[in-house]
C-alpha cells in the first residue's frame, strides 16, 4: 500500500504569536500542522479529513474511517475489503506478548496490560521507520491484546478472531465468545468512529512527539497509551457512571450538583479545553443513548440539563457543556463493556489516529524539542560530602 | 521522605512571545518553568539545581545527584546513607517482569526490552499519584532490568545484586559478574552524572505530557523510553563509534569528513538544537577519555578537532560542535559495554531526570494540550459506500 500521507510542518508566524496566552499548558500554541482532523471548539465543529464527523458517525464503520485517516479518501468497497482482509491476517497475539499477559495478575489496570502487550509486541514485531502497514498490524491488534487480558483476568482462554466479522463485532466477540447483535454493533462502532482523531490532543500529541524523534511507531504508541490513561485525559469516563449512580434519580440531581458545584468538586462529563459550546461526539452519543434506552435516557439528559444550567449560573462565563465522555460511559454500558475497559477502548478508537499522526509527523519531520524557564538558583558554590 | 519539589507553572508572556521563531519542532516556545536543570546553549552551560555540572562531574556519585534533582539539595553523609540503603532495599525484579524478559527473543534491541519491563513492572507495582518513593523503586531497577536481559539474551543466568556495591558498580557487576574496577566504576560514575537530566529535552518533555494527564509515573517513564530511543535524542551514540571505525586513521579523516560533510552526509556527535558551543558534558567527557586510553584519544580528539574546523568551512554560521555523543560512546566502551546498550544506559542515568520533573509537573499541574493548524478541506460531501 502507498502512503500519501503527507502534511506541512512549516508553521506560520501569525499562528504562533498566540502564544503569548500560554497559561503552562500550551494553549493556543501551534504545535504542529495536519490534515488529518479540524477541531473548532467555538462552534463545536469536528472534520476528519474533510468529512464532518456528523456525516459519518451514523453512515461509517470504523475500518472506513481508518483508511481515511491513513490513506486521505474514503475507501470505494474494493478499497475497504482490502483493508478488512489485512486487519482480519493481522488478527494474531505473538507467543511472548502471551506469555506476558498471563504473567500480568488479574488486578492489574487494563490500560496498563494493553500499554505492557503493545511494548511487548513492538520488542518483536517491529523494525524500522513507521508505515502504514506496521499501523494496520498494530490497530488490529488492540482488540486481541486487551480481549485477552480480559478474559485471562476471569480465568478464561483467550479466543480465536472471526475472519468474517468487522473490528467492533470481531472485539465483542473476543470479550464475550458470542456473536453481538446487531444493534450493540452498531453502538460499539459509532462509537469507535466518533473517538478515532482529535487534533492535537496529549496522547496524539505525545505520538507525534516521540515519533519526531525517529523512534519506532510501537514506542509512540504506547506512550500515547500512557498519556490517554490519564483522568485528565481520557482515563474518567466510567467516572460519569459513578456520579449518575450517586446521584440517583432526577429529583435529587438539582441539589447534588448545587452542592458538587459549590464545593469546588468536578463535574464529570462537562467542560474540555478546546470546546466552547456541546462537543459534536457528545451530540452523537447522546442521540444514540437515546435510541439504545429511551428510560435511561430520560434520567441521562435531565441531569445533563440540569448541569450545564447551574453550572452556567454558578461559574458563568466559563461556558462548561457536555464533554464526549458523558455519554460514552453510557453508551459503551450499553453495548455490554464494563467500566474499567471504557478508557482501553478509547484506545482502540484513537490507535488510528495516533499512527495516522506518526505517520504524518515522519512525514516531514522536525523534533520537537521546545525550552524551558528555569527559576532555580545558578550559582551554588559546591561542597563536597564531607563539607556538608 | 518529603517531597519538597516545586516549580511554578505559571508562564510569563515575554518568553513565550519568542514562539515566533518556530519552525515546527518548539524551538523557543517555552513549554514549562523548571527549577531541576538550565541548559545556556550559547555559553555552553549546564547547571543542576544551581551547581555548575563541572562542579560535580568528577566529585559527586550518581546516587548524590539523584538527591539532588528529586530533593532539592545535595545530601550529607546521613541523606545519602540511607537513600543508598533505599536503593539497595529495591533491587529486585518481580516475578512478572522475568517472565516477560525471558519470552523476548535474543535479538530484541534492549531499548525495547528495557521499555516493555518497565510497563510489565507499572502494571504490578505502582498505583496512584507519582511519588519519590516511586521514583526510588523505579530508578533503583532500570540496572537490573537491562543487565537481566544482556544476560539471557546470552545466554546467561541474571545475578543478585550486591547490597555493598554503589548504583553504576552494581550495573556493571549486574552484566559481567565480576566486581567492576575503581576506574570502570569512576568513568561510568561520571557519565551517569553528566547526563541525568538537561532541560526540556524532547524525552523529559513527553514524560511531563504523560504526567500532565494525571497517569502514573511508569506510564510517564516508559513514555520518555521510548522517545530517548529515537536516533535524533538518545539512540545514536554507538554511531559514533561506527563513524570513527570508518574514519580508521587521522591521516583518512580530513578527506573523509570533507566528502561526507559536502554529500550531505550527517557527521554523528556534532550539533545540538540548543548548544551553540562544545556542549560542557562533552568536555567533562573528553577528559575522562583522555585519561582512560591516551592512545585512542590523539585519534579521536584529532577527528574532533578536524571535524569542527572542516564544519565551520563548509556551513559556516551553522556553529555546529562536540556533542554529548561523541565522547560517549568512547566513555561507555572504555568500561566495556557493548553498543547497543548505550543509549538503555543513557536511560538508566536518565529516569532520575525524568522522575523528578513527572514529580514536578504534577506539583503545580496543567494538561500540556497544545493546538494544530489544520491544512487539509472542511467541507467534502459525503458519500455512502455504494457511491463511492
Amino acid at each position: 500500500m502507498s502512503t500519501p500521507i503527507s502534511s506541512n510542518s512549516q508553521i506560520s508566524q501569525k499562528e504562533t504569536t498566540s502564544a503569548t496566552k500560554n497559561k503552562g499548558g500550551l494553549e493556543g500554541i501551534v504545535a504542529a500542522t495536519t490534515a488529518i482532523s479540524k477541531v473548532e471548539g467555538e462552534i463545536g465543529r469536528l472534520i476528519y479529513r474533510g468529512y464532518n464527523i456528523h456525516d459519518l458517525a451514523r453512515t461509517t464503520i470504523f475500518e472506513e474511517i481508518v483508511h481515511l485517516l491513513w490513506f486521505g479518501h474514503l475507501p470505494n468497497k474494493r478499497e475497504l475489503e482490502q483493508l478488512q482482509e489485512r486487519f482480519a491476517t493481522e488478527r494474531t497475539i505473538p507467543e511472548n506478548v502471551m506469555v506476558t499477559l498471563r504473567s500480568l495478575p488479574a488486578s492489574t489496570e487494563p490500560m496498563d496490560a494493553l500499554r505492557t502487550a503493545v511494548s511487548a509486541w513492538g520488542a518483536v514485531a517491529i523494525q524500522g521507520k513507521p508505515t502504514i502497514d506496521q499501523a494496520i498490524a498494530l490497530t488490529a491488534r488492540f482488540p486481541l491484546f486487551l480481549a485477552a487480558f480480559d478474559r485471562l483476568r476471569r480465568g478464561l482462554e483467550p479466543l480465536e478472531s472471526k475472519p468474517e466479522l468487522g473490528h467492533a463485532a470481531n472485539y465483542l466477540y473476543l470479550l464475550t465468545g458470542e456473536i453481538p447483535s446487531e444493534e450493540h454493533v452498531k453502538g460499539l462502532n459509532a462509537y469507535l468512529v466518533l473517538l478515532a482523531d482529535h487534533g492535537m490532543n496529549a496522547s496524539t500529541f505525545t505520538a507525534r512527539i516521540v515519533a519526531s524523534t525517529e523512534s519506532d511507531i510501537s514506542s509512540s504508541i504506547v506512550a500515547a497509551i500512557g498519556a490517554l490513561k490519564g483522568p485528565l485525559h481520557g482515563g474518567a469516563p466510567s467516572k460519569v457512571q459513578d456520579m449518575l449512580r450517586e446521584i440517583g434519580t432526577l429529583e435529587k440531581a438539582d441539589a447534588w450538583i448545587r452542592e458538587a458545584v459549590s464545593t469546588g468538586k468536578k463535574l464529570m462529563g462537562f467542560g474540555h479545553r478546546v470546546y466552547k459550546t456541546t462537543d459534536p461526539r457528545a451530540e452523537e452519543l447522546r442521540e444514540m443513548a437515546r435510541l439504545a434506552d429511551a428510560n435511561g435516557f430520560v434520567f441521562t439528559r435531565g441531569v445533563e440539563e440540569l448541569a450545564i444550567a447551574i453550572l452556567e449560573e454558578l461559574k458563568p462565563g466559563r461556558r462548561l457543556y457536555t464533554n464526549v465522555e458523558y455519554y460514552s460511559a453510557a453508551l459503551m454500558a450499553s453495548v455490554g463493556l464494563k467500566g474499567d475497559l471504557f478508557t482501553p477502548t478509547f484506545a482502540v478508537s484513537r490507535v488510528a489516529g495516533w499512527s495516522a499522526h506518526v505517520l504524518e509527523q515522519i512525514n516531514n519531520n522536525r523534533l520537537i524539542r521546545p525550552e524551558a524557564e528555569y527559576t532555580g538558583p545558578t550559582d551554588l558554590a559546591f561542597k563536597p560530602l564531607n563539607e556538608r
